[in-house]
């Protein structure tokens, strides 16, 4: 077997996509199976199954399986808690359970830990020690890479930036955490700022007020898109800076769909971090937009199993 | 020599206090140094090695110094940057001039990590293994123990809690940093909170409006004195709660004057964390006040002493 070929799996609401990897390169296409043409975990974990074992007739020094999903997982023993967006996943040993049916090591994390993983090891945070990830889209997540590795927490929940509260009087979080980030720089949350900018500036409302086209209209003569995207660097700037504060890291990776926006995004996040941080831990700072996207999960996943292989050794 | 006997010095304000320790007990009286009495920092370390080179006559087992300092210091180089409240302190190599003098290891740490040390070994947070410990006092300060270590961040910043925000528009701090925690809880910030609030209920203010006071008055039948305290716990809990998503600590200890307050300040600030926080973080959660008060600089530099030793072992 050849420790450095893993395959990993990158669990979504809409499909389980998975690839065979060494190191950060993908050495297949991106295989896809569709969530919900599967009723619940079992016959859904039978295709998994069934393609990995295919996989291997391929490539037989595949050495371990990395998984990530999307929502809280018990790290050590292998379980998920809940998924987001895919029912009948609470409590499930998928990590034993893939581990029993393909003979393969295996590892189960969550989606936010493999991105972070996945950018400090071969991304944006590579040569860090110290990577706060964040990923912006629909809810706005987190990993952190302190001391040179993953920091998972004591019931492996660390990371959730998107619950941290930027004001303790503001809307409330889905747990009564008032303030909470992700209520109001989630996708739909950035949409709404946008309609109501509008509206109070007595302008049109474009038709396109996805973030991609508030980024497009940021980037022309678009004013008002441009508040839009300072007010977005304001609430997250505010918490990043609260991070800093706390955990002082060398980088700050942002992925997820909102931060395609670029610039539009960067150049206030990083005045605002800058005007708010002492000199000395903004000189030492890197703020900069994740590497990898929609194939974060699965390199990230996979380097977290070659991990696990190395440490078993 | 006996590795297990250290000498522990906590650089104040007004006074450098040291003491002979072994654990977290202390084997002399604790000597105190006016740091007022000597102009700069070359005589008033003539004076500290001095007093260290008679108390080893006596404890000639003494195997290393460890040294808190009130302010940010360079770990790797052992250096001070500047302290709060002593002038003259600025870039001083005070480890190894320590070292060079005495011939012994010397380790060199800011105050507040030092207590958060000396809680995780042997106070209010032993046997967790993530630490968050917080200092309320004239500032609010704050040291990481993460993974059973203490963590530092990358240029040694990490832990300054005090400096976070609890709303992204609110008074600022001394960076620029909007909303820090420390311009709402700081001991004088929770006196003006307390004249203000007994004013706008066209109350008596007490004589008395320090927070020791407030903490009496409230716990005796004074409503006002009572809101002070929830309000204190709203602006800290907010914080917490932050530092809770963002890290999934085992254990929060609180030290520091304010937190004297006792259950005044804890009751209302553990009801509001289990308001904000998911079950699961809430229930793994210890929430107490710090077992060591004048001497956790002491007992928490020497251990870090001893902790080095052990490495270099």
């Amino acid at each position: 077997m050849d420790p450095d070929q893993v395959i990993g799996v990158d669990f979504g609401g809409t499909s389980v996509k998975w690839a065979v990897v060494e190191g950060s390169e993908l050495l297949t296409d991106v295989h896809r199976i569709p969530t919900r043409d599967f009723d619940g975990p079992d016959p859904l974990l039978a295709a998994i199954v069934d393609e990995i074992q295919s996989a291997r007739e391929e490539y037989p020094g595949v050495s371990a399986i990395g998984i990530g999903v999307p929502g809280a997982v018990d790290f050590a023993r292998g379980m998920t808690y809940n998924l987001t967006n895919v029912r009948g996943w609470t409590s499930v040993p998928l990590r034993d359970q893939i581990r029993e049916r393909t003979g393969l090591p295996t590892v189960l994390d969550n989606d936010a830990n493999c991105m972070a993983y996945a950018e400090y090891k071969f991304g944006a945070g590579q040569g860090c020690r110290n990577v706060i990830c964040v990923t912006l889209g629909t809810g706005v997540g987190g990993g952190l890479i302190l001391n040179g590795d993953l920091f998972r927490g004591s019931t492996y929940a660390a990371g959730e930036i998107g619950q941290m509260s930027v004001d303790l009087n503001g809307v409330e979080g889905p747990y009564g955490n008032s303030g909470a980030l992700e209520r109001y720089i989630g996708n739909r949350q950035i949409e709404e700022m946008a309609r109501r900018m509008y509206s109070e500036r007595g302008e049109k409302i474009p038709e396109d007020t996805s973030p991609e086209g508030l980024a497009a209209n940021a980037r022309g003569e678009d004013a008002t898109a441009r508040a839009v995207w300072n007010q977005v660097a304001e609430y997250l700037g505010s918490c990043l800076m609260s991070v800093v504060y706390l955990l002082n890291p060398d980088a700050i990776v942002i992925g997820g769909g909102v931060a395609h926006a670029g610039d539009v995004l960067f150049d206030p996040l990083k005045r605002n971090l800058q005007a708010s941080l002492t000199e000395e831990c903004f000189h030492e700072l890197r703020l900069v937009p994740a590497r990898f996207g929609n194939t974060a999960g699965i390199i990230g996943s996979s380097a977290l199993a070659a991990q696990a292989l190395e440490r078993d050794d």
